[in-house]
């Protein structure tokens, strides 16, 4: 999760390069009109109701332009915020705040929008047990991020990347020559610290997945009835994880299914962003 | 627009680096199950109807991991596709389709996604002199593939970043002491080979950029009638470009204003992915 | 324009690099006579008369071997300087004083050279309404810092680079099938936010090119009489820009042509240094 | 000195810094007009006499940006070449053509430049057993390329950078208490494969290097007759460096004052550049 | 495990910076006496009788540097090798072999000594159940070598990194408040796709970790009178790990514990190298 | 040496590429236990006998994690170290603490490792002459470190890499056809700040060694007798450097032969490290 240790190690230099993405050499307009130093402050306006998630990296954003910047936030990520809001106020140099503002939104209205559509969903299963899980389907260089605001939203991540968990899916288990021998090879193989999960489609695919040891069935584009005699099958020898175009629209039908976590890649790949805007920029006079 | 010079100068390092994101250190789940080298076909479906985008980017996550990944494309970027078409067959080494399957689809969806959304866009301008424009609005370290998927999809691309345009905000025109000072400071600064734009929010702004000389007004969050009445005052003598939450839900009302761009967000930060996915891998003989 | 911003996003990555091409792991001599750290003082003066640029860059780089570096400058970018004069003092760690001394002067040295050259380039112009350009003519990897010593020199900036400005060569005129052709293709393809420029080497082309909307004509290699008929058949429909092996010794002639602009490859690929020094290096004591 | 294996490991890299530096995300005028691939030629011609020197960095430039570009030379590295002599053609897509003309002149035209510069200087040394050498004052990140084209041009490289050689200057003297404590500390402290230079500035300090032992000695900024002297007084026991600002102007006052070596900033910091250009860009037919 | 998947996006790097550490700008020796292409060839020799591994890594090292470069090996990762074995042979440019010498050497020795010690601890621990692990006592920059190592000499790896497995050490548990509350607290945060491992140093500690429901149990540092009863006491609810320096010296000593599982830091941090030399290098005619 | 100066411009980047390598992207283990900022202390304690080296480098990882953390050091790099003894201590943020322990360990005990092993062997050479020298067989990415430790143990560096250094070896005498060419094209091509070291197997090659005019003979692999007639025969025209298999249990033979230097792989290939350890974290309470 994302904290300041690994937003040292494994985030700035994605912001950074998102930086020099937008400011290849300069920022022409701000250096037009307010080509000296100048101190300023500006809002952060929220304009829509929604989680928001990112402020860490908002506020990043800005010091890593100029580390005098002063982020004053009202909110922590994971709060509900209203339109109308008012979310933080950044003090520092006019042309900092200027330079930095669209790179620093572009994420945290990001982050905000994954962190509500994913507050959205869970709330959707409460009353079961079942959880909400993320997927490998983020965008490319977006992941520390994306993952970070499924957790803020109240979801729970699967594995990060392909080197730190094992997902037996379709084609590993037809390369394996059946269920049975991927999750054998898998236990061979992999590293002690790892569970196995095995993709199953069929009841008969859950029972050799059961056999052979798994630790996590996923039932992929089950039926309804088939989720839930697999979960009686598996009666708590494995956890269960329901797999298959999951989205807001259709997440409530899980509900009494008795699975563990269901998974969903909307919460990454198609969630709309939290509309989120620097107002009222200003300068300000230092006493 | 991305093609092979800015593919290899400016996008080459980034798919390696989502290709690292992924794989950190190796895929523990091909590599359990796939320990040697065998050659194999997958096939990339459609599962959705839409525009197909970024095809070179897909074909090139394979080439980075193994330069000797053959992919056959039945379409090119830009044309229509429909829901279980087959869009391309790959060949290569199995662990490399494994291995590259979800950063290269990661992209494609989003690409695809994006032009998708632009396609209907610019399908409810038809009929009007109307274009529609992309904004900076972008995910972060994406905006190259994302700028090209609106293109692909039939928009224009706006500036690229805040070093190759100038667009005078109100911020900054805050600061410049007005939308005159502001379009004139910019006109001294700036390099000769950039149009000045200028954000404007009434009719008295338009006026006033007018006859600062501004080569590009836009008519920020105004009402028709008022966006009527400002083309109307403008008379040819800058390009109009309307802003302000324009989706596909609300673009149509733009049609009859006359004005010459209008530029929406939602392109780039709120298109839903196009689902398409890769089926049948198996390993193929080679005669 | 260089300033804090795109230094810290576009410069420092540069001068550490320069750094590190001086230091591949240690400086040899400096750890021989100086072991341990003693704090000092060092001046920077000028040995040749001219005008000063680069003292952000030069400060930097003592700044990024040790952040605790400090320079007093007694002069800023774009003052004239006298050979002999005290320009800055430093203060800092000794070892980081002479470790850094020659990449800080490295860089301040060419930056001041251009700025002088354009100065002196400039100068020729006065009188004339004819503003001095400079051209992609820079050295690799030193064009941030060589457009902005330009600027510094009183100069003009054509585009930055090849993504952010459109000029029309002899080689595109060619493939596109003469001027008219490339300026239209151009109009058609170029994001709204640039202007159009075309290179014509006849009054035919000329013409073509007024006809065909260019926004910018370069007149390159014209004999003088042709570019009076150029610019009076333009009439102010177009900007116009002189170019061909425009140097100190030759700059004068263009003077009652009439030109927009003039522009000199020379600036930034010929400009010989300003001679600058650090002198009288001693130990300091705290109080 | 450059060649493949120190090509690839450690010019490339700038290289593909260089040509990003033009290109940030698309050559806008060459995707105007030539939006496919298109097979083409063009010629490299030069433009005034002088010694070529960069012709791999030159194909490299292509090559990085398409490994199919095929370049043709009619020259190598330190031959004279004439105005208006065809030096080399290159052969591959237009766009590539296009798109790397500059980086890849910029680079030769500046190495030709040196290697013309220290050509003329080693001419005037002839009959002389004065051999002329380059200094650290090259531009930044350029260093590989610069000293490579002193060595093409007939010079001879001093030490490459700080890590490589020991040079005890006047500040370093004063550190270290004299002439005599500063040799014995860097005979004490530095790698058993480096030679001592020491840097004098009277003919006291030249007697004090000799008995300290060191294994250069710089006669910096000395008079003829001191420097006859000094290179008496040493009688072979060490070798002589001559230094001072050098240029082709004086340089030949030093012929018969028996130094062994004459170095000369000059070189690399104020060369102006070899004119050369891309010239008769057409398609060709593949048969 | 390192293939050629991780070895083009995870250690490529690494061996292109181990390349760059031992030529920072040349290799003047090989330079000196081989200034022009020389096809040549020479031998990879065993000097010393142990397990050989690495062998992708020494062949990357000089495609690296000349994708010509061809290695022709006649033993493969994880094969006994002799004192005075031809293990392979290289043929390309002389100055790619001279030069890329030492760094192929160097990953070579230290990788081949890693399998030579772990195959040796296997060995000692053969004819029981427990198992051997590494730990991430790596050398900086070289884990994903030496990880590979291990798994060739016959080991298995425990978690790559703090990323991708939880293992709870006596400072976590101090500041969760004891073992229960550790193994809580990362049930409750971690991804469900890994175990949880505890450390314990008593008995009591055991009891705790079972009770709160632990996947790996590791015995710190523990008699192996204490070590078999803690696997009396888990009785396979949990694997065990026993930890606390062990070395070649000591490890038969835990055969009869019945642990599942024995770590040794010393497989990577102490491992001697197994020595490997190139010999009998000449020059090849191409026929 | 490594010092601040060598640390910020080449150390830096590797700390931080071996904190990446152990944090991908999260430390779940602590972020598990310690959710949020908590200020605590840890003591570094000496677990061996030893030299101890690296406190730099181990201050530094943590202060890369976090610039706050503050590191009270009771001893200094070359200090003997003993068994119990407490080291230093570090006040920081816990999650720090825990997160950059490891990374900061496995530098600090492999250069004590080193520095201890060096100073053995120094140890073994007192009375004689003759000074201990390192070589180039080091860690890939690691040599700054293990050459710095050597220093600190009490050993000479060698050449620092390929680029600062000349040792022709057999395989370059080979090329260039005899000693005595390959010393004379050495002394023709390289830079003149350097020295020629050739190797010798037998007398007759120092002979020609000597009379070629080699600054360094290294005696590679000779019996003791030769190697007492080589000293004589070189009678103090050239340095002396023995060469071979040197380690800690066949030195001493050395001694009495005059040789001025003695090189050592092992010193920096084959050291087992100094076991140090992080203990007794707990929280602090600031005042």
């Amino acid at each position: 999760m994302l904290n300041h240790v690994s937003g040292v190690l494994n985030a700035d230099e994605l912001i950074k390069m998102a930086l020099r993405e937008d400011i290849s050499n300069e920022d022409v307009s701000t250096n037009s009109v307010m080509p000296d130093y100048e101190l300023g402050t500006v809002q952060l306006i929220c304009k829509q109701d929604g989680i928001i998630c990112g402020l860490w990296v908002f506020e990043r954003t800005f010091k890593l332009l100029d580390a005098n910047t002063q982020v004053k936030a009202y909110a922590k990520d994971g709060d509900e915020v209203k339109k109308g809001q008012l979310v933080a106020e950044i003090v520092g140099d006019i042309r900092v705040l200027l330079s930095g503002e669209r790179v620093a939104l572009n994420y945290l209205q990001r982050m905000s929008g994954i962190a509500t559509y994913t507050h959205q969903m869970v709330s959707l299963l409460k009353g079961s047990k079942t959880r909400l899980l993320d997927t490998r389907k983020t965008t490319p260089n977006m992941r520390i991020f994306e993952k970070y605001a499924v957790k803020v939203g109240g979801g729970c991540n699967h594995r990060y990347n392909l080197s730190d968990g094992i997902l037996l899916k379709d084609n590993h288990i037809g390369a394996a020559g059946g269920v049975k021998n991927a999750v054998l090879k898998a236990k061979q193989y992999a590293s002690f610290v790892r569970k196995i999960e095995v993709e199953t489609e069929t009841l008969e695919q859950v029972a050799e997945a059961l056999e052979a040891g798994a630790d996590i069935i996923m039932l992929d584009n089950m039926s309804k009835e088939d989720m839930k005699a697999a979960v009686k099958m598996i009666g708590g020898r494995a956890l269960t994880e329901c797999s298959g175009n999951v989205t807001r629209e259709n997440i409530a039908q899980i509900i009494d299914t008795g699975v563990d976590f269901v998974s969903s890649g909307a919460l990454t790949h198609s969630a709309p962003i939290l509309d989120l805007s620097l107002k009222n920029l200003h300068p300000v006079t230092v006493k």
